[in-house]
């Protein structure tokens, strides 16, 4: 196992001190449990957004607290959901009186957990929303998943519904904005290798020299099939079509796309992913508003990227091209 | 050779594409040549940046074209110098007026060929005057370079002579200014893994399973030594040591820090070596103003990090704090 890291156990606590040692500009870690909150939370008067999950996927959610996105990210153990009482913590720590909305990504375990949380959290009449993202088109049902699995998707929903918050809006805008963007996103990937989580010191699943793994999901759960490895062009030409086949796109719409590098991409091979990608939403007449290409939704050390293609409109391009102010996005107006 | 690419001859052609596609807002390609400039190029009044070198380094240089940063990166083939031509062209298209600062990491390909283009460009009557950045402390001479190597540090070059220029300062100055963060910033990597160029098809080194390598370079020049990997505290004391070594740094200075990754080492683990890093800074009495982490100067998929630390004065903390807007470095203030 080739890694950077201390004792395996102490992976999430050494990289909680590194995040917060790292950005106090932006986060504070709450004493009571592996949560980052901004460093101005609570924030009075303001609807709150909290987001999380398993560890494994950085800079998600974590790099995602700050000014116009979360208010707190709930660190679970590598691809392990957070616990409830963590989840409740986080709520406590941001909420300002307008309510919290819970922003989870649909795998079985952090659905169970935020749920609990809320029941928590209702009991100390603090209003908590929950939304559910299920962007991956990939497969139906999955390793830890009943129905679709929430992918890179949910920076979306981050970004767009942590505008709204920041605005003012209350918490049933904020609900019915992030429902817009779940609505309207759709994701997909492909995996040449898996990865490795620290405790067990060994691969999870193994992809022989020339495979790879379509509609992968972000903890290695197998996609679709596996193939021999194809050019870059087909590959995404081969995504593209799962995507728009789920979510057709009519001409002259606008979307937002989003290339997102699983872990070990060099960023070479995103931009080259997204030479095709644009080239196809170009023959279809489509509008690429605004391209997004990094690492936003990763599973530790795995090869491969997705697409994440967004519909947009006015509402949510107005929101999108709202600042906002994080450790790992940023957007300027 | 596991890569999301096309044709391996063509990697540079489709990743252009991709970028130019990607962000139209910061950079266009030019055509003559294998260059990305700010779309507002050329700027009446100001001086200009160009920096460059083989490509594999991404986001390095062009995720740095934009507002307070680069004014045009030039785009060689991987891991080797743009030619004389393409640099000269880069000039030509970002001079406006004020003359052209070249920044250029220490690899004598890279050296030849910006000199020659600075010859060109003097017989047009366009100032041009380069900086050489050489931050790494690893080793003197390597495989392709005299003296010491330019690796990550080279990025606050950027950040901080492009906000010298964005003020307003004349060519001198910005020079001056280069020429003080160069004086001021020291790095120094290690790798797990190696990388595999796409046209070669095979790793230009192995490291055993157990294995990484002190010091490497950005393209996997050899470093110090190799050694078993050890605990992420172990390694970061060494490289802290060794930076500090050749360049003291005092109690209550200031410091910006980068840590690197090199392609394809997860931001987890970044962040882990993050919370050792701002442990020994803060034994020392040395005060952290701002800490950067992601991915700024790769070597393709190689795994591994580099740690930069530049010393602060005030004029440098201005201007390390003023806004940029480009792809890839984003300064809010």
């Amino acid at each position: 196992m080739k890694k950077i890291i201390n004792n395996p156990n102490f992976v999430v606590e050494d990289m909680l001190k590194g995040l917060a040692a790292a950005y106090p500009e932006y986060l504070k870690k709450i004493d009571s449990a592996d949560v980052l909150v901004r460093k101005d939370s609570p924030i009075k008067g303001k609807v709150a957004l909290v987001s999380g999950g398993g560890s494994g996927h950085e800079p998600a959610h974590a790099g995602y607290v700050g000014q116009g996105m979360l208010h707190g990210a709930v660190v679970g153990s590598v691809f392990t959901s957070p616990t409830p009482d963590e989840i409740y913590e986080a709520i406590k720590a941001v909420d300002g009186g307008e309510g919290v909305l819970l922003v989870v990504k649909n795998y079985t375990g952090d659905i169970m957990n935020f749920e609990m949380a809320k029941e928590f959290a209702d009991m100390d009449e603090i209003k908590v929303e929950t939304v559910v993202v299920n962007d991956d088109v990939a497969v139906e049902d999955s390793l830890y998943t009943a129905g679709r699995r929430g992918i890179a998707g949910t920076v979306f929903v981050h970004k767009i519904a942590g505008a709204k918050a920041e605005n003012g809006a209350n918490l049933s805008e904020v609900k019915a904005v992030a429902e817009k963007v779940i609505a309207n996103v759709r994701s997909m990937g492909m995996a040449l290798t898996s990865c490795i989580v620290p405790a067990a010191g060994k691969a999870n699943f193994t992809l022989s020299e020339n495979e790879m793994e379509i509609g992968m999901g972000i903890h290695g759960e197998p996609g679709t099939h596996k193939e021999d490895i194809k050019e870059a062009d087909q590959i995404v030409d081969h995504l593209i079509e799962k995507i728009l086949k789920d979510m057709p796109v009519s001409k002259k719409e606008k979307v937002a796309v989003m290339i997102n590098g699983l872990g070990s991409t060099p960023n070479m091979e995103l931009y080259i992913v997204n030479k095709r990608v644009s080239e196809v939403l170009l023959e279809k007449g489509i509008n690429v508003h605004k391209t997004f290409i990094g690492e936003y939704m990763t599973a530790l050390e795995m090869a491969g990227f997705s697409i994440s293609i967004l519909k947009l409109d006015d509402e949510l391009i107005e929101l999108l091209d709202e600042p906002s102010n994080t450790p790992a996005f940023k957007v300027i107006k």
